[in-house]
This record gives C-alpha cells, sequence and structure tokens, in this order.
C-alpha cells in the first residue's frame, strides 16, 4: 500500500517528502520501502538531505540505481559519500559507468565536468536526415532526452546543431550541413563554472549545450532542466552570502552545524560592531550632557544601514546578470550617489523637522532645538550619500578584487553605515551643541 | 560598417549593448542603424530601457518586426506602450497577429496567458510517428522552435506529450498514443502567476508546458527559455524586496525614479527607527548616568540586525522553494531558535568578557564590572534568540497572511532588533547597574 502510494508520487515529490520528514522517519520510510529507491528519486534528492538518504540505502539497491541514471545524476548522488564508502558502492557497478563515473567524479564541484552527462548524440556533417533518423530508431544507447544533434567534424568537435523541431521538418534526402548552424553553438569547456554556464544560457536561450575537453572534444552536454536549478542555486547564494551565511546549509542540519555556517561571518560582525561602539564610546562625554542624542543616534545609522543595503542588494544583482560592468560603473556609481542625495535631503528634513519639533516642545528653547535639527539633517543626508557609496563601492571592490560581489557585503555595508553615522553626527553634534 | 558589427553580435549582446549605452547615445545608434531593429534583438530588451527602445524606432519597421515574433516576445515588446501608440502599431499588424496580441495583452502582465506563446504543435492520439512526421515537414505554420508533441482529445484537452527525442527514437508506423505519457504532463492554466509556473518547471524539470483555457482547451506553450529568465526575476525580486526595494527598479532609470522605488520603505523605517530610537530615549537617565551603556548598545542591535537577517534570508528561500511549509514550519522554528541560542551564547559569553575586561580596566571596580558583564552577555543572548524568532516568524506571518514573506522584512526585522535589543539591554541596566 505504502510501496503503491509512493510509486504514484512523482520522483521530485518524493524527494521533496524526504525532505519533508524527520530524520528517523525518513530512514524508516525507506526500510519500509525494503532499502530502495528509484533512480529518479534520487537524483532529485536536496543537497542537505542526500548524504543521509543514501547511506540509509542498501549498497546493492544503491549501485543498481546509480548504475540506471545519466553521469550526471549519478555523480550528484555519490559526491557527498567519504572515498571508501564510495568505492564501495562504484565497485558493484559495470565497469563502463564505472569508469564514466570516476571521471566525471574527477571534475571539481561546480565546474561544466561535473555538471554534464557523457550520455550524447552527434553526427558528421554530410549525413542526411534520413540517415540520422535511421540512426536513432535503430540505436539503444542514447540520452534519455536531447533536443538538438551536435554536428562534429573528423576531430569530433562541434562545428554546428540542429534543433530535433528543424531535423523533423526537413525531407529525409537534405545533408544536415544544409540545416545547421553554428550561431547558436557554444561550447562550454569542462572547467568552467556552473555560475558561467548558467550566464550562457540564460543569455543565449540555450536548451542544451556541448561540453568539450581542451582539444575542443565532444565529450558530453549539459541540459537546461539542470541549469534552472543552477539560476536558483546561484542568485540564492548571493541572497544568503549578503548576509554572511554559507550556502552549503540547508533545513536539515542540525542547530550546531548551522550555527557553524553562520557564526564566522557573525564573529567578524562582532568586532566591527565594536568598532561602531568604541566611536559612540569616544564622545561619551557629549552624550552625557545632551542625551537625547543616544535616541537619535540609531535612527541615523539604521536608516543608513537600509538605505545602503537596498543600493547593496541592486548592485549585487546587476553585477550577477553583468549589466553592471566596468564601461558603466561610473556612471551607476554617480547614479547611486544622486539617489543616496536625494533620500539623504528628504529624510534629513524630515528627520530634523522632528527632531527640532520635539526639543523645542520639551526644552522650549529655540536656538537650541534649530541647532539640534541643523545637526540631525546634516549627519542623515551625510550618512545616506556615504550609504549609497558604501553600497555600491563594497561590491564594486570586492568584484574588482576577483573575490565574490555578494559575500558578507552586508555586514561590511552595516559597519561603514553604523560608524560613519555616529562619527558624523556626534561629531557634529559635539561642535555645534557643546 | 555599423550594420555589419551590429548584425554579427547576438542577438542578445545586440540588447545589451543597448543597454550599456546612455540614453541619448542609444536613440542615435538605431537612428544611424535606420530606425529599426532585428526582431530577435527586440524580444531580448531589458524591460527598463525597452520603452526608450521602442519609441526610437521607426512605427513601420517596429510593426514589421512585431509581426515576426512568437506571440509571447512580441507581447514583451509591445506591454510598456501607453494605449494609444500601441492602437497605432497594432494597427500596421496583419489581422490574425493582430487578434492573437491583443489577447495576449489582456492577460494579466506575469500570468501565464502573457508568458505564453500562441504558437504550439498538437495531435491526436490516434496519429501514427509517420502522419506526424510527414506533417511537420509539409505545414509552415508551426513554432520556430519546440520540443515535444501536445497529445489532444477531441476538446483539444492536453492528454499526453511526446518529447522529440522519444518521436525520433521510434518507428513510424506506432501510434503516438503508445509512446506518449501524461506523468510530465502539467497542464497550465492562463491565471497562473508566473512564480508558480517557474516552480513547476523547475520541480518537475519541464521543457515546455501546455497552457489551457477555463474549460481547458490547449491555447498556447510556455517554454523553458523564458522560465529560466523567470526564475532569475523572481530570486532577485524576493533579494531586493527583502531590502524593501520595488523590483520594477533597473540601472537605466533616472535618480528621481530610482529614489521614487526606494522611498516609500525608508519612509516606513524612518518611523520604525525612531520607535527604536524613543526606546533609548526613555531610558535617558539610566544612560545619563553610565554611559559605556551608549557605546555597547549599537553592538547588541547590530549584532541581533544581523543574525536575524542571516535567518531572514534562509527562511525566505526556503519558502520559495517551498522546502518550508506549514507540514514542518515547527521544527523549522524550534531549530532556528536553537541555532539563535547557541549564537546567542557564544556571542554573550564573548561580549561579557570583552565588556567586563574593559570595564575592569578602565574602572578597576570588579563587583561593577561583574554586573555589567552580566547585563551584556544576557542581553546578547536574549537578543540572537528574539532576532533568531524574528528572522523566522516575520516571513512566516506574512506567507500566511497571503503577503510575500520577503516584501520589506528586513525592515521590519531589523526594527524588532533594534528595539528589543535596546530595551532588554538598558532595562536590564536599569534593574542592575542603578
Ligand atoms: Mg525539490
Ligand atoms: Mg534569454
Ligand atoms: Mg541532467
Ligand atoms: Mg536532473
Ligand atoms: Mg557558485
Ligand atoms: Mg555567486
Ligand atoms: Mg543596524
Ligand atoms: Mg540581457
Ligand atoms: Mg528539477
Ligand atoms: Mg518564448
Ligand atoms: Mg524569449
Ligand atoms: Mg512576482
Ligand atoms: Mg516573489
Amino acid at each position: 500500500q505504502l510501496h503503491a502510494l509512493c510509486d504514484e508520487l512523482h520522483p521530485a515529490d518524493m524527494a521533496d517528502l524526504l525532505g519533508l520528514l524527520h530524520e528517523d522517519e525518513r530512514v524508516r520510510l525507506i526500510e519500509l520501502l525494503g532499502g530502495g529507491l528509484p533512480a529518479e528519486t534520487l537524483a532529485e534528492l536536496d543537497s542537505d538531505i542526500r548524504e543521509s538518504v543514501v547511506l540509509a540505502l542498501k549498497p546493492e539497491k544503491l549501485a543498481e540505481a546509480v548504475a540506471d541514471l545519466d553521469t550526471d545524476d549519478a555523480a550528484f548522488v555519490l559526491e557527498d559519500l567519504d572515498e571508501e564508502k564510495r568505492a564501495e558502492i562504484l565497485a558493484e557497478i559495470p565497469v563502463p559507468d564505472r569508469i564514466a563515473l570516476h571521471q566525471a567524479l574527477d571534475y571539481e564541484e561546480e565546474s561544466a565536468g561535473r555538471l554534464m552527462q557523457r550520455e550524447v548524440f552527434a553526427a558528421p556533417a554530410y549525413w542526411t536526415v534520413g540517415q540520422i533518423i535511421d540512426r536513432l530508431r535503430g540505436s539503444d544507447d542514447l540520452p534519455d532526452r536531447f533536443y538538438e544533434v551536435f554536428v562534429v567534424d573528423p576531430t569530433f568537435k562541434p562545428v554546428g546543431s540542429v534543433p530535433l523541431s528543424t531535423l523533423l521538418k526537413t525531407p529525409r534526402e537534405v545533408p544536415i550541413s544544409q540545416i545547421m548552424s553554428d550561431r547558436e553553438l557554444r561550447l562550454i569547456p569542462v572547467t568552467m563554472d556552473q555560475e558561467e554556464v548558467a550566464y550562457l544560457f540564460e543569455q543565449y536561450n540555450l536548451i542544451s549545450a556541448p561540453v568539450v575537453d581542451e582539444s575542443e572534444r565532444l565529450v558530453g552536454m549539459i541540459t537546461v532542466d539542470d541549469v534552472v536549478e543552477i539560476v536558483h542555486e546561484e542568485t540564492h547564494e548571493d541572497m544568503l552570502a549578503m548576509t554572511g551565511v554559507a550556502a552549503e546549509s540547508g533545513l536539515s542540519d542540525s542547530v550546531i552545524e548551522t550555527a557553524r555556517f553562520r557564526v564566522p561571518w557573525l564573529v567578524v560582525n562582532l568586532f566591527t560592531a565594536m568598532l561602531a561602539g568604541s566611536v559612540v564610546g569616544a564622545f561619551g562625554a557629549t552624550i552625557e550632557q545632551i542625551v537625547v542624542l543616544a535616541a537619535l543616534m540609531p535612527v541615523i545609522a539604521g536608516m543608513g544601514g537600509n538605505a545602503g543595503t537596498q543600493t547593496l542588494a541592486v548592485t549585487v544583482r546587476a553585477l550577477a546578470t553583468k549589466t553592471l560592468t566596468f564601461s558603466n560603473a561610473a556612471r551607476v556609481v554617480m547614479r547611486e550617489a544622486g539617489v543616496g542625495l536625494v533620500n539623504g535631503l528628504v529624510f534629513g528634513v524630515l528627520l530634523s523637522l522632528l527632531a527640532g519639533g520635539w526639543s523645542l516642545f520639551m526644552s522650549g528653547d529655540p536656538d537650541r532645538s534649530v541647532k539640534l535639527a541643523l545637526v540631525t539633517g546634516s549627519a542623515m543626508t551625510i550618512n545616506l550619500v556615504i550609504a549609497a557609496l558604501a553600497g555600491i563601492l563594497i561590491p564594486l571592490g570586492l568584484h574588482r578584487l576577483g573575490a565574490d560581489p555578494a559575500v558578507a557585503s552586508g555586514i561590511f555595508l552595516t559597519t561603514v553605515t553604523d560608524v560613519t553615522g555616529f562619527f558624523v553626527f556626534l561629531g557634529l553634534a559635539t561642535i555645534v551643541l557643546l
């Protein structure tokens, strides 16, 4: 009954169900299912539960399932296991598959070589449409799904491609050299990073792409269904990285493991926050005399933090989509500074009216209230301009240094906005009000 | 020469080039190109420059290009124009295309009806593979590119699909009823939101999907190349929304326009930050007597803000990918609270040692230093637990209310962490230290 229920689920839904279960329930369900899972379900597992599921399977059932999968999915299932366990499973897999898998696992994680499937269909340019169709009907080692025929030269270098829909529209006797095109063809080197692969697919609307080795020989293909997942992964990675979370963490990790992923940048943040705190400490004498400054100072710093984070998010996005490049960087920086100035003037005026009005109401001292209003407003304006500049220059700087523009940029940014917010505000107050 | 140069560029790269140019240069380049652009380039324009490009084109060249495009891309090109301008262009387009475009534009933006192309190939289940191939070779109103044959019943309801690679592997005489499957088939209603469409494509590894009207009749299809762009759009939308940026803004918007997109949530933030400020104000007497509190208080609030933002980013991601649902919400909330407690203890102990040691060094008063250390450490621990809870409960709450869990959640979160950070710390200090 349970078997029937699980069979009815789409593999992707079955994999999600396993992810929703508690660790113990998950192991128990796999036991109840006889220690095996369909190959397609294994390919759909989320990376944070993959290892625990794979370890719960009976080795022979796992080997059987892995042998069934395309190389990209098989490598995905095995990549988390330690050497020993992996060798044990690989030993049970037929030799040709085993060699292919060894090669796949030799490529770096997140490289095109790891992402590609070795199952790929290619044909020489002098074949006719009819010859290709006959070959497709007769062959039994074709990829499960494919979307175009890659046309190769005698050295097996891809020189063009023919979408299957074009192939089907064309009479049998036409040679594919006549219908192939190289306009949509992008050769992907095995060493290319998945982020770059995803960019090529998105930019050129690719459905599949040939992967080539150092000598430009066709060795595999990457398909768009896997790229959709990469796009998701990479943008979320940026979102998490901005806040200082290592992207490997998932919902099923334990509390300690999760804390471990988040602590490193928080440690950095503790020290940067203390830097901000020490700025406040340096103006202790001023605050002691004008306590209202302590109440206004988090408003100025906090507004800077949030406005700067807005610029930061826009910049990280623009760098990822390559709409921000060195050719337009100067113009975009000027624009962000302009936005910061506009926001700064708007909120500077607003806050100075509020602070001044409130001070007048409480103290009845017009001179002092005007001064407080001026100090507050100017500090807010200056801090929002600096927040905007920090929001764009921090990721641009990281990018220029070859680092990931997203990594922990949120933490650097709030440090800048807190430090300058406190310094400008308390500094101006010390000069004008004391 | 310029023509030759631009012709060599892939349409997507040409569109990017236009995006990098300054507004005036852009108009000038289009003039130099004779007031026209290839249809495919129009389909690739970024939304923030689309309107300005379209308005720079000669109407008859624009109409010609639009008539060339699939309905989804044609609608995309025209959707920003005002009624009048749009009617002018539509009038120059041949009648059948014009009707299709009117219908497409009648569907809401970001709905499946707007995203689909009306060009689609379908066949009844009793046809054989050979019949389909003959039909494909003879027909001239096929979609440019397609990836599967949708199998329809006599009411034109999709009942299955056959990937083109399966079609090509199968002998001519086999009826498609024998090779079609409904396992991969997801009918997409015209009203479905693009976010849901993207979820289906990602979850079920779809390459194309049939779109149906209220009576489940096939009316169009959505293809994965467009979904890749949606996935990108939606995850970036979440990232920007968290910081309170309306996602429509692009790098080519003017300063004023951009500020307008960002001001609304900053206004909210001004008032929430003043709330935090007024908490500090309420403890003015305490701060006046123990000024070091003013220096420690941004450390506690800032750490809460960044730790909470980490939880927030993880939660928004988990909700978007549906790995966080009501069935496991309680467990995940407990886990985040646990992570908050672990972080809270780690950083509470660290900060209390630093604060206590520093106070001892400055004042030489051990009793007072121990008290300050205790207050600081407890406030940090409590604030990090609350930050974790806020980081998960704010987006969960927004989601439960049917709102977008990402919208401005960063602003709400920093308010909570600032308010509770200040309140707990200054409150404890007032009780213990005064
Ligand atoms: Mg999944
Ligand atoms: Mg594209
Ligand atoms: Mg694959
Ligand atoms: Mg896959
Ligand atoms: Mg990456
Ligand atoms: Mg990245
Ligand atoms: Mg803050
Ligand atoms: Mg583009
Ligand atoms: Mg998938
Ligand atoms: Mg399309
Ligand atoms: Mg398109
Ligand atoms: Mg949306
Ligand atoms: Mg959304």
